[in-house]
């Protein structure tokens, strides 16, 4: 059951040229990442029929000032900003998180090198372990990939 | 202030004919479900004023492999899922907890029957307490079911 | 990094004289509020670059009873909510996280004067201090804020 939910500044989904991306690739990206994503005894961290990524852009939303620092900066002041939140069960190593953490970083900067760059923009990622304290699923999805 | 937010593949908006389904009365159906369920006393468990369910289909997804371990079982590759969240105070026994979980999982599943028979598919209820530091209210709401 | 997300009853986009209301007006309340928020020593409770307010609409939702018991008490049984969440970093003193979630409810109360008088509404806010056991982050927009 490890999902990753990200939530965006609507400027992002303009077009390309307009200081947009694509952010169905990035979700996909991600998906890979956490698919490609292996421990130290070589096994994949996250059961294939798990992985999702949601993305939401905010119907509405403020970024700190609003604009006026990254106007007096020479900005557009139009900010950027995604926050990438990674839950997943308890149990795995600090090792395991740090690794899947950071091959999930690595792989939002190089998705928004173009934003970095260009535009006031931040990026956060978090990962929880999930704190339930009930958890139940049914999946028709998993099987797909407990065949041997 | 019990809430039960809903993030899920926007495939499942599609028309019923082309496997979507009525979210809304998802929605309903869980609402009531949660204002139905009685603890050991015969007590509400969640307060009808504060009782809501958000569903939140996402602009952009990705979810397992994309689709190929689908297509190759047979199906169209098209995954849904959906994941619920509910987010409660804290106090209530592990019976109780328990007992809301299931409830609510039954609800799901039976709403979800079609797509967990003719697409690959999966759902996840998590049932959280709330960690909050801080929390504080007003409603108008809550007066309408504590009249006597 | 301090966030505070906003889930809330569509109804609540509707055109100001149907009883809708700016939620962008209030997103920027909000975060002007996080961005005047001072500690006991004066110092800024939250980084002006880490400020995000980003509220959603429910596609789809149910609130309570449907509007039974509202229609009964005279009104149009079509209820609102607004849930707001602020998650926030851990380290901050107890009575700096009551003073800043006072002001973020006072804020939100006084945006909602309307509804909370005209319609069956409720209003919560709960302020998370994040459990995250992986955080990174990279931004142009903070060094906005750290210059001398």
């Amino acid at each position: 059951m490890p999902h990753l939910v990200i939530l965006y500044t609507a400027n992002l989904d303009r077009p390309v040229a307009q200081g947009g991306t694509d952010m169905t690739a990035l979700c996909r990206a991600l998906a890979d990442t956490m698919l490609a994503t292996r421990d130290e005894g070589g096994k994949p961290v996250f059961p294939p029929g798990g992985v999702r990524v949601f993305a939401y852009p905010a119907s509405h939303c403020a970024v700190s000032d609003g604009g006026t620092a990254g106007r007096a900066a020479g900005g557009s002041g139009d900010y950027g900003f995604v926050y990438l939140n990674l839950r997943m069960g308890r149990g795995r190593s600090k090792e395991t998180i740090s690794y899947a953490g950071n091959a999930l970083l690595e792989s939002a900067k190089s998705h928004f090198d173009s934003q970095l760059k260009q535009q006031h923009f931040g990026l956060t990622l978090q990962v929880d372990e999930g704190p339930e304290v009930f958890d139940a699923k049914t999946s028709t999805l998993h099987p797909l990939f407990n065949r041997t």
